[in-house]
């Protein structure tokens, strides 16, 4: 069983022997970390029926989280803050069943490769920050500190923004949601849409945003394959899935870098971006937990 | 057996079955293609006597290594350039054994391994360039495109210098043999230990080159440590193998960087910084060439 917790729903999906998705059901989030553990308690609740009784809980979370523990702290987006949650132990004690908890980023890696078969691979998370979730010999590489993957906070502009890390020009402020709120202010709801509608009207700052913003994510990718050079780098989160548009935005400035530069254009990463696949992968990521524990 | 080739020497050794060195030779690295094959197969013929028939030879080599067909280019410290050289079969062919090549880098991060026991480590090789080998649960991680640990490529300056790779301000453009050149110049040997040692006594600009130069390996740890978070970074090449100095000055860097980034504080990169062990550690990691690729 696993569930995906997101700022605003939950998903929660029971996979059968085999693997595949034998029941899913999706909840409104509550905030809070009351609110979290009756969201989570409730799909567990609801999927109880589909899976055996000593099946285990496997849940991703945004933010920090102790995957030893199961504790989840700094995650802003679902209220909880200051005082740790202490998910696995407190929900374990409501359902009867071990939990085992994992940051989103990491679920949904695991979930990709799960669903395409790649046994190598990097899922580039582009939500309010920017963080890669590694899957190297079929298993989820956390590292020794729990920050592999953690590119968002290489630093690419000595002259960049400051960053909430305290470093300044780190890839996360150019290459993420809060950083499109910052060059291209307004409502929060289809921002990247809304963007490129924008700069295909003709309106020139748009269009300076959008492609800063694709080369940006080009450089992150470029990042992640200099560090681990994964086989397929997955680009996702809420600005990609919206639509195709920024996938290839993103392949076109990654092909001009390439032809600046011989030794990147070997790399050929523009054919090795992939956008997710379609499902539930990051509950599916959530359920397969246990596995990549064992 | 393995051989370290570098540009003026070849270190070879040969591993007992508890993987103990022992037999030692060292012979002047005789340049060009030719020169190459002879040195590589003088000290497979002094080694000889003390492995079995049947033992593989390992290489290391500077340059770029296609590791399935044993095929070496752009090593220019070696002056092969242009053709490429096809050392592991024509070496194969003289000496009646298989022959095995890597890259420099990926060999001197093998044998830290196996010299040091830790299975989870980058060495981060300061050489003319500056590139990582990284080893992942005890094997080498290549990549799907050979260029897993090529942090010398991560571009950390759009105003810095131009790389010869076509992009600009990359880390090897102020982390590397070549960037210390280019700041500090003059004759070729000792520059670090010249360059301290005028810091030492006081002269402004060597102090300030010497801390850029510390403060950009700083750099390449922090995004060797956000890529693949490995246990232990072990800073070797020329440069650094000199002495301790510059290992502290990239500490002192590091502590500084953290100081400003209570993100980058929590890693403990400093502590997690080590010099290379004592003993041929390239040549013995190419020894172990055969076992990483079984």
């Amino acid at each position: 069983m696993g569930i995906d917790i997101g700022a605003t729903k939950a998903l929660g999906v029971a996979l059968g022997g085999d693997g595949s998705v034998v029941a899913q059901v999706r909840f409104p989030t509550q905030a809070g970390p009351d609110g979290v553990l009756r969201t989570a308690a409730r799909v567990v609740d609801e999927l109880s029926g589909s899976v055996g009784p000593a099946s285990m809980v496997g849940i991703g979370v945004p933010g920090m989280v102790d995957p030893d523990s199961g504790e989840v702290s700094h995650a802003v987006n679902l209220d909880i803050d200051g005082v740790p949650l202490a998910l696995a132990a407190r929900l374990a004690e409501v359902v009867g069943r071990r939990v085992v908890v994992e940051n989103d980023v990491n679920v949904a890696a695991l979930g990709v490769a799960a669903l395409t078969g790649s046994t190598d691979l990097a899922y580039l998370g582009i939500g309010t920050g920017l963080a890669a979730g590694i899957v190297v010999d079929g298993r989820l590489r956390r590292g020794a500190s729990g920050v592999a993957g953690e590119i968002g906070h290489v630093s690419v502009d000595p002259a960049g923004v400051l960053c909430g890390c305290g470093q300044r020009g780190c890839l996360e402020t150019i290459a993420s949601g809060s950083a499109l709120a910052r060059m291209w202010p307004g409502g929060e709801s289809a921002r990247v849409g809304r963007l490129r509608k924008a700069a295909l009207d003709g309106d020139a700052h748009a269009a300076t945003v959008w492609n800063q913003f694709a080369d940006g994510l080009a450089q992150a990718v470029t990042a992640v394959a200099l560090g681990v050079d994964p086989e397929v780098i997955v680009l996702g989160g809420g600005v990609v899935e919206a639509g195709d548009a920024l996938l290839h935005a993103v392949e076109e400035a990654l092909d001009r870098r390439a032809s600046r530069s011989p030794f990147l254009a070997t790399l050929h990463l523009a054919d090795r971006l992939e956008r997710v696949p379609s499902g539930p992968f990051a509950a599916v990521g959530a359920a397969m937990l246990g596995a990549s524990r064992s």
